[in-house]
């Protein structure tokens, strides 16, 4: 049962809103969608889902990405889920960087949070189910995210190569059992265990992926990002990439920071790369 | 003296807003500017002034509208004032659609607004002066907004029409003192005069222009806006321009509400029928 909360008319296409009771989350969820002009049964159109960033929701990429004009014209469909399980009974932290609002996509182990913070099973399976379900698309999906988005974006493709054509992100935080986000999260969510922490951490998986899997990937990554050194450490996916001849395109930016400005300087280009994988 | 707030890189240029003690509204005022790529001493560039609406400041434009790739491929200028005096010093009510966030563009002439409810002289006068001394800009300018910053831009365009090249809005509310968001701002910061009332309304002021300083203005409107009917009475506009031979584009879209969506699907059509006449 989906709730529709918004429908608005946008490029020639349209963004809708819904929720829904989550089975992988144990709460309502919402999420948006962009559908491009002239999608329906007989013209099913492929799918971009897009992770966001630590305290995001379904909306700061629709509304600040400024991504509908070049989906309109590929004809891609854009799914945006939140970023954590929300509401009262969801355990959370006073805390940009940890509970609701930064769920990090996996699967959470540790109690209070293992009922509820299943983002990674919510975005892998629960949600592609219902898209499907509910709305004229097609069998090809891509991914992509900002930040602690593109840190979902990419562990996700890695361990679901065949689920996805292609995945890209802006800003990612390609290693998280090596960052302070990512220590906090994974050591609240996950617990002690580090095998545990290296399924979710991109440069790891790299490190075993078999190259009859590997599937393109575009990063991008602003060298004026505050983030760069402590927290994202683009050198260490280059250097594992490198090390595995994996197919992935890093472009450097200089002046261009952690903001919305910068993807929306380049979102038209990550949607040319996805489509060329989604219409192959 | 300006304060720079932000600098950020977007679509090649920069985003940056800065503070500044303004005399017109005798308080501390924001704005933001993009600047295109090579924007310099030796390459000024041409202004399109934004004007936002209701609840707006000067962010909401700049981080929705995704105007920046056009603009940046154009070579025009965007600037974005606030929507009103700001501070605690500032009469303010408790309401959306009047004190601060809602300024209409006038200069009150009722106490106790009207020492610092004068964003006419703020943005006729004030900040154009301001952006000439502080930025590569040359001496072409034109005038956009939404709402009631649509309002604003067509009001003074069409008081100043040698100032501005050319003019236009979305959802604009025309015909502000024959609709309740007007009344209500015009009677509390103009008082019962509707003499002063018809010198800030543009179906007024078109009634009067001289076809010797007619501008060309184009204006784009939601057929599912669900302020058409009760606040922005585009038939008001049409009915004015055709009995004046006003040269005015009026483009009606089926599907489309008030939202930024709205303008982001078409921003790019109004920065092209600016640079037109910007570059002419």
């Amino acid at each position: 049962m989906l709730d529709n909360i918004s429908s608005t008319k946008v490029s020639g296409g349209w963004h809708k809103q819904y929720s829904h009771q989550a089975s992988s989350t144990h709460c309502a969820m919402r999420f948006a969608i962009f559908l491009p002009p002239d999608t329906n049964e007989n013209n099913k159109v492929p799918v971009l889902y897009w992770l966001s960033g630590l305290t995001c929701n379904d909306e700061n990429f629709m509304q600040k990405a400024g991504a509908f004009k070049k989906a309109a014209e590929l004809g891609i469909a854009i799914v945006a889920p939140d970023t954590s399980p929300r509401g009262d009974n969801v355990p959370d932290q006073d805390s940009y960087d940890f509970g609701q609002g930064a769920g990090f996509y996996v699967n959470a182990t540790q109690a209070p949070y293992n009922t509820h913070y299943n983002m990674y099973d919510y975005v892998v399976n629960e949600l592609p189910a219902i898209i499907s379900e509910h709305f004229p698309v097609n069998d090809k999906k891509a991914i992509a995210g900002h930040s602690m988005g593109g840190h979902g974006a990419l562990m996700i493709a890695l361990r679901n190569p065949k689920n996805y054509v292609s995945a890209s992100a802006f800003s990612p935080i390609v290693n998280p059992i090596n960052c302070p986000w990512g220590e906090k999260a994974f050591s609240h969510y996950l617990g002690d265990d580090k095998n545990t922490w290296a399924q979710y951490d991109s440069c790891e998986l790299i490190k075993h992926a078999s190259s009859a899997h590997y599937i393109p990937i575009r990063v991008d990554q602003g060298e004026a990002d505050n983030f760069l050194t402590e927290q994202l450490k683009t050198e260490n996916l280059f250097n594992v990439a490198s090390q595995k001849n994996y197919p992935i395109e890093i472009n450097i930016h200089p002046g261009y920071d952690h903001s919305y400005f910068f993807i929306s300087s380049f979102i038209d280009q990550h949607l040319q790369f996805h489509h060329q994988h989604l219409s192959a």
